[in-house]
């Protein structure tokens, strides 16, 4: 599934397969759609427009809304979106800890409510397994506990070993599901969570315990919440050294362009943020030269697409004075375009760095863009 | 510029060119793009994609935002936008009119107040022409007042006198700017509007005077802004005869699919309205049975297109309890999906609309769909 091409110090080229798609050339960005969508627009054909390898929905959104029985109904979230390229879900963890309310943690699970109704749900290791098999993604995600910033030692550590249990719950669980006769995705993998918070003697003893467990990837979770840039990077560096090499490693929710080649110079494998879209929505938009503000004065009648260097669907056709005035009139079209542009040039980053490391040129590439793209211009 | 290739009782089969785009098939429906955009996220390459032979923006919504100064600047609507085909732009007088409060009415043109920031602007006849041309469109419309339904004889007769003097101004105004050597569109059209409320008498008086003004095509103006149907056919049946045979025909803002194929039926030949967007905007959507409400709980896991008659690239991919869950969901691809949709069965129902002219079919196409359109599914 997962096959270690060259490393380039820690930093690691490599290809992945699973169910659906062709190879997925690694370090990859995965392109978020929550909610089977992309926000802003974007149908799973754009996503193949926009260089898209891995889609990643949301568990929690989908059991809500429309409901996992009705996506299992349809044939499952790739016949559901007309995506037929790797789909990842997130576990519904993070979700049940960020956005609803009432919750109570159990040894069992989760009890909480909608944050779009209140009705009453609960949710532990063996329902998120469940959930994730009838949406029929490549990946499953471990139902973990995402604790919040900053947390003391003490709760850290009960909380990561009740995810350490938790796991072999979702393995077992796992297991029995995909080898139903009517399992929708009898490929779908299993990729374990590292927790314990900001403290690194319980995030290396948690990698240490999961890597026992035969997961076909794993994750570092809990980060990028809150805490300095510096102490996720150290993090990972404490973490990295315990993770199997043989499998892809994924840096959840992570991060500014600056962040993923950090993590890439760290030796993960998988990315995925919502910031991107989210940004663009907001008319912040990433080029090769830092970031910029579109709803900017200045761009009132400059002719020059977002980025000269994007070779974008966008950024080929519509100039920054076209897409300012779609935001300041309101247009739906703004948030599109700039979504479009946005996560193309995520999808892009992360070909350049696939071909610097290719070439082993990786660290001039760290050392030209790691502060450069994170610049206002 | 308007060839009429064929007649089947009064409905006209056309060709129409002008200065961008190929050739226009008459009878057309212009797909309408407010503020240089089409509501719902469609771009002008969408409106290749869906069938678009014509589109219209708003000279009111553009002047107030971004101004029609910038789109000069940067080079005109079709440039701004993208769109290499034909664009009318209307006259601003309609949403004067509906949008704008505090207006005054004068010989000289029209005092209010912007919609958007209470900004007073004057707009007359050579004001809206200025704004036309700087634009760039290929068909200008007269500037006219679209009086309040209902009004009385005395003042729909004062106003329609008005706006004839007005269409004498603009065609002035028109000639001049056209002839400027840095105009924007050299080959810019002029339409005239007929007005005259609901009075036939007053329609026809109009109608007879501005034929007397050589435009380019005519349009009927003030129509299906709240009277019953039956009154809207009777006008344009009383109108028709006196419109130059030779010229294009434009029935303003109408209508739904029944409307379009009775203003056919009664020799026009082009059309627009906001409905098949607005509508799609609110998941009731078009279909060759009927109209339907996608948010009805009856599609929840319904596994057919929106219409299994309809090829749109809508239809060929997505199914209707995916768009019901992108509604239910409050994704801006609901919108999107919808819009493509319904403007691509708008565009559709007119080439069906011109294939039974071509084969002589009209009358019977017009007694199978008049009716059926109009049904809830
Ligand atoms: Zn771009
Ligand atoms: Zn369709």
């Amino acid at each position: 599934m997962f096959t270690l091409i060259k490393t380039q110090g820690r930093a690691r080229r490599g290809t992945f397969t699973c169910a659906h798609g062709g190879t997925v050339q690694t370090p990859v960005f995965m392109n978020v759609g929550t909610q089977a969508a992309i926000k802003g627009g974007l149908s799973a054909h754009d996503l193949k427009e926009i260089g898209c390898q891995i889609e990643l929905s949301n568990t929690y959104h989908l059991h809500l809304r429309p409901g996992d029985e009705v996506v299992r109904s349809m044939g499952g979230l790739h016949s559901f979106m007309d995506w037929d390229g790797p789909i990842l879900t997130d576990s519904g963890g993070f979700q049940v800890f960020s956005l609803s309310s009432l919750r109570k943690i159990r040894e069992e699970g989760v009890y909480f409510s909608s944050h779009l109704d209140g009705r009453k749900i609960f949710m532990g290791p063996e329902e998120s397994m469940r959930i994730q098999s009838n949406l029929g993604s490549d990946i499953a995600m471990a139902f973990d506990e995402c604790v919040e910033n900053p947390a003391t030692h003490d709760y850290a550590k009960q909380s990561c070993e009740r995810t350490l249990r938790w796991l072999e719950r979702c393995k077992a669980e796992h297991d029995r599901l995909g080898a139903l006769p009517d399992t929708v995705n009898p490929g779908q993998l299993l990729f374990g969570i590292n927790q314990g918070a900001t403290f690194a003697d319980l995030r290396v003893w948690h990698m240490k315990e999961i890597a026992r467990i035969d997961c076909d990837g794993y994750a570092i979770g809990g980060l990028a919440v809150g805490e300095p840039t510096e102490v996720m990077y150290e993090i990972i560096d404490a973490v990295e050294p315990h993770m199997p090499f043989d499998k892809p490693r994924y840096l959840m929710g992570v991060g500014t362009p600056s962040n993923i080649i950090e993590g890439v110079a760290r030796g993960v494998d998988f990315f995925d943020c919502v910031m991107p879209a989210r940004n663009a929505r907001h008319g912040k938009l990433f080029t090769w030269g830092g970031t910029m503000n579109l709803k900017n004065e200045k761009y009132k009648t400059d002719p020059l697409p977002i980025d000269p260097e994007c070779d974008c669907p966008v950024c080929r056709s519509f100039s920054r004075a076209y897409l300012r005035h779609l935001f300041k009139a309101e247009e739906v079209l703004a948030l599109r375009l700039a979504v479009m542009h946005n996560l193309y040039f995520y999808n892009k980053l992360m070909e350049k760095i696939r071909n610097a490391l290719d070439e082993g040129t990786f660290e001039a590439f760290r050392a030209r863009y790691s502060g450069r793209l994170e610049e206002r211009i």
